[in-house]
């Protein structure tokens, strides 16, 4: 059940912190963006001082660094450490001034807060349409919490079933030849493999690690997630796929109507 | 049973075309070299015009590539497409005039040869001591047969039983955190995680791809291979590792007394 906004507002001040809504107008319309930052804002409430931060990538996770960075300086949050999971990220979080580290140096994170593309009823994830799946997995797959902030469009009946893209990271050596591997493996699923480029050049986007992203579009469900993920993986010339499995704690989703939290 | 060489010589004539052995001196001694060269001979013998192959990489897969370029000039073999599993073979293969091709070409190989760290009674490998363990296994993993070419110093009675190193290539991004995971997982079979670098100047050893190569050593067998392959896959950061698991259909052996032909 969502929690209506009014209702909300009064109880937890997560929207009326994010300058969105006031009690004295409860029918302002929305955008995709003001739902977006509800659910960052929100999310921003379990951060407490001393913790190790994994801080996520994405237009959904820029709000809740952003927000991060204000309770900083504001004196309201301390002792935060900060590990990005990109180097947009890594640059934002610099630009707020959020102390940064790696997980080198603090290899276990409290907690992690990011988006994701895509939410299965089990609170598992496709993530990396951002293109930053590899290190948004390393982190998040370090951490004690992850809490997972999206607006409603991002839920989905099935992983794949938003029929938008589900990124695999693949070594650039012979990436064709990987490609049609990942669809053959998916044939089933009706799997259609592309390469990620920039629209404008036509030019292969390269991951902050060097390598390419090869797109998987499917038109039907691909059944056993942990199963379709090993497969993945045993495919040599594959470096990470797209699918968080097991690993979100926490999902809080933005709506029309209100926000809902869903727990593991 | 090894074949002796006289034996061997008279009917296969591998060592003789090596150059390394002669009916009348049936005595004499043989380097772990002239080993590898024998190995690499026979196994040439099975190459026929018109294949598509794979080239290996590493100091006995080298004299089974210099063997395919002297039959390609003698005009014994015709027609050869060699698929280098590295930089290193493609420059060797280059120059000895070998037509070279890839694998988004020729995603088909009829046939690769390469050396390998060890073999276990089962004929799984480790390899990748040179570090070229993923283009090898792409290119391996995509041929009809696989000739595995070693002398008989790298035959083991489980993987990793040498106490040499188990390499697995991960991305640079916090490779310590990698290492760290990878020494975790094999916590039970006393694995030490080791970062490889040049012994001169400690930088670290980057492969082909842009990546580093964290070696692993075990005191004690680390059990279901299978298992082991599937949860190092599984660590976001690893991209590939050296355990190549029912891949190779024929294994050479070349010892003092003869060579040993192994098949699946």
């Amino acid at each position: 059940m969502a929690i209506p906004y009014p209702h909300f507002i009064a109880s937890e001040k997560a929207a009326m912190d994010a300058g969105l809504l006031h009690p004295s107008s409860p029918s302002v319309i929305l955008t995709q963006d003001d739902l977006k930052k509800i659910a960052a804002y929100k999310a921003v409430e379990y951060v407490e001082s001393g913790m190790v931060l994994g801080l996520g990538t994405g237009s959904t996770a820029k709000h809740a660094v952003e927000r991060i960075g204000e309770l900083l300086r504001q004196g309201k949050l301390k002792d935060i450490v900060g590990i990005p999971t990109s180097k947009k990220t890594h640059e934002q979080a610099l630009s707020l001034g959020i102390p940064l580290s790696d997980l080198d140096s603090h290899p276990v994170v409290d907690l992690a807060i990011d988006g994701a593309d895509e939410v299965d009823p089990f609170l598992n994830l496709v993530k990396g349409r951002g293109g930053s799946l590899l290190r948004e997995k390393m982190v998040e797959g370090a951490c004690k919490k992850f809490i997972v902030i999206v607006d409603e469009s991002k839920l989905v009946n099935y992983l794949g079933g938003s029929r938008l893209a589900m990124p695999v990271e693949v070594i650039q050596f012979c990436w064709k030849f990987t490609a049609s591997r990942l669809q053959n493996l998916f044939h089933q699923s009706g799997c259609v493999a592309k390469l990620r480029t920039f629209p404008d050049t036509a030019d292969p986007f390269v991951t902050d690690n060097g390598n390419f992203v090869v797109d998987l579009y499917f038109d039907r469900s691909i059944g056993d997630l942990k199963a379709a993920s090993d497969s993945i993986l045993q495919l040599p010339g594959v470096v990470e796929h797209g699918m968080f499995l097991d690993m979100a704690t926490t999902v809080i989703v933005a709506g029309e109507l209100g926000l809902t939290l869903k727990n593991k």
